[in-house]
């Protein structure tokens, strides 16, 4: 019983959606998500100028950006669409947070014409940004190197491509200071999907620490600091979530010791997350049109990694529910097998499921961050919609499925026009 | 020395190209396709019927497709646009290899309208298709299962999704002929990106012996021959292409000896080839925009893991040539990183190039399959779009590169026009 997961929807609801909208579908819980929303918020109650700027990679649907705007998130943005989609939904300013890398002029320039707080990645971008003009505040992204252990999943700081070293912290708010930058801001990010509040805790103090001496070594008073997202979501029954509340009392703890018990001045508590606040609310919702019995037994669906690509690439973890036979027992062994030409288009290998017969629904959980958000075009597939199941039980499609004159639209070739 | 690639433009011609279509975008070579194309027939002139049917999936663009059809090659397609695209350019009947796999019914109704070879990937896909009606021809793609080794990019066999067993073969032969299938094909694809000359052979082998096998049991005569696809290119400097000339060879040898030798009816022969016919003629052409000097040296570029996935998701090579300084020492180690907030977002890592700076254009090769076919949207990344360098030495663009609007397209937000 410990392998169900709850489902905003049952079967009758959802069949009559499936009439309406034919499979695949991602469909994301509105209701969840601003509850969620809140406690997320509520747990941080005590920061100052407390915000999470949701990241808009893990779900770009303005719709959900608009719900989480109204719960008082703002939006990380890593590219010009990212910032025009935060622009749209109303955010400006300091709601929006551009944390990008390798970043092309115009996007920049865009993120300063809406006055998003522009996060530089690099030391060098500091004399990049000023051809357009330094913006009044500005934030630089630090990256520990060997000070910090990554998680398996974004690898060793010092390997990855993001961020300054320390000594260009200390060069980089001593030039924006000779620059005219009024307001600075300090910025990491060094997990993925992590599940382990401790290590949010650790970066919390490693950035509170580098505060201290930024504002010694250089004078710059760090009115935000932004710790960054990568807090993971229990994807497998068995895995716990993230204590939000045990890291925001880490975190005040710290908070108080490296900051206010030395009269520093308080910076404004930012987060980016993404996937802990929209993850386990959206269902990508498919249909079994097959079974195949060979080496292994095989369901067909009609769904595939064009629609969800983190099992195909990452091996990730999907729970499945097949709708009608939640209390059924366990007792098939399947590879449940997306359409593509790739043999890892597999949203699950060997998963015991109950029976599962053609023309049954199933439902993989936790597509609300990073699903339709990674899709492709590729052998030909076309990308499915996103629905929002309201709070009122209404069905909303916020975004409609690909079409062949979608596929065909980059194309001028005679008789293609879908 | 030899670790140079050759290029279908010298610098200068490339940066006329640029100053009228900026980086990035993939180039093919049509003068190249076209030689190595008639060069893969050529090497099966001996070959009864023999027809490379193009993996529609490398490379979806038609006017490739149309370039590969005056070359006499035709079309395997996985996909209901893939069928369409073929049908744009004037193929049909059995110049489509339609080899799908847990397909839907719309996608055969659509394959069986334009007569292209179906080629069922389950036995239950008989009685599937049999719904619309079963064409006069018909092919089933074989899976050995632990009788043959896979390669390590697609896999075991018996771990693999695709195919019938053995067992199953004879099976679906004699139905098929109940039936009133008129005419009978056979198919296998046991590999990727394969080096080996050898393992064609060896897969020639097993199809050809159980051609004998399905015939001396069923009744059924075997009319065409399907090898699959998979073959590898050499995409190191120090990588051999496939000897075809070998292949085609050690094919004839056996085609011989278990066809001829034993008065079999002789199928023709057709290959899905679609790496091997273009992979090596497209290149991926892309700017230096910043450099940065951390734990690591870095070029960032203005292509990402959107135009070419390979590297991000296999750990692929690709080979980089610095226009311009093709004979310089390779005198620097850097990542050259494109800009998703991904950290596998790179093309090379570590890799011995001359030293780069701001504004070098960096062709990266071997991107004419499987390159602009799986690029996403992550991110808000726009696509890049595909040029054709004509055998006059005229540019033409052959698809255009996505645009915000294209991104905004399946969204229906106000002031989200692009």
């Amino acid at each position: 019983m410990s392998n169900i997961k709850t489902l905003p929807f049952d079967y009758s609801k959802l069949k009559d959606i499936v009439r309406r909208y034919p499979t695949p579908f991602h469909i994301y819980d509105e209701k969840a998500i601003r509850e969620n929303a809140r406690g997320f918020n509520a747990a941080f109650a005590w920061a100052p100028g407390f915000r999470n700027c949701f990241a808009v990679k893990a779900c770009p649907n303005p719709r959900i950006m608009k719900i989480l705007a109204e719960e008082n998130m703002g939006a990380d943005c890593s590219s010009l669409p990212e910032l025009i989609l935060s622009e749209a939904i109303g955010l400006s300013g300091d709601e929006i947070f551009f944390s990008s890398n390798n970043t092309p002029l115009e996007e920049y320039r865009k993120a300063k014409q809406i006055e998003a707080i522009i996060n530089l990645d690099d030391i060098t971008h500091l004399d990049y940004l000023e051809q357009i003009g330094l913006p009044d505040s500005l934030s630089f992204r630090y990256n520990p190197g060997p000070a910090k252990a990554g998680n398996s999943i974004i690898g060793k700081p010092e390997e990855a491509k993001y961020g300054l070293t320390r000594e260009q912290m200390f060069t980089a708010y001593s030039q924006a200071l000779e620059k005219g930058v009024k307001r600075l801001g300090i910025h990491t990010m060094v997990a993925s999907n992590e599940l382990n509040a401790d290590y949010f805790i650790e970066t919390a103090a490693l950035m509170l620490e580098l505060i201290a001496d930024i504002t010694q070594k250089t004078g710059a008073a760090i009115e935000f600091v932004n710790f960054g997202g990568g807090i993971g979501i229990p994807y497998k029954p068995e895995d716990s979530p993230v204590d939000i509340q045990a890291v925001s009392r880490g975190i005040e703890k710290l908070y108080t010791e490296h900051i206010l018990n030395k009269s520093l001045k308080a910076p404004s508590i930012y987060f980016e997350c993404g996937r802990v606040i929209t993850g386990p609310y959206g269902y990508l919702v498919t249909k079994a049109i097959h079974e195949k019995h060979t080496y292994k037994e095989y369901i067909g669906v009609d769904a595939s990694m064009a629609d969800l690509m983190r099992p195909a690439i990452y091996g990730a973890y999907h729970h499945i529910t097949v709708m009608g036979k939640e209390n059924a027992p366990a007792e098939c062994s399947y590879d449940i097998v997306g359409s593509l030409c790739e043999n890892n288009d597999k949203f699950a290998i060997n998963r015991a499921l109950p029976s599962i017969d053609t023309g049954d629904i199933l439902v993989i959980h936790d597509t609300g961050a990073h699903g339709r958000a990674m899709g492709f075009n590729y052998n030909g597939k076309l990308r499915a919609g996103e629905l929002l199941l309201r709070e009122n039980g209404e069905v909303e499609e916020i975004r409609r499925r690909e079409t062949l004159a979608d596929y065909f639209s980059t194309l001028n070739y005679p008789g293609l026009k879908g």
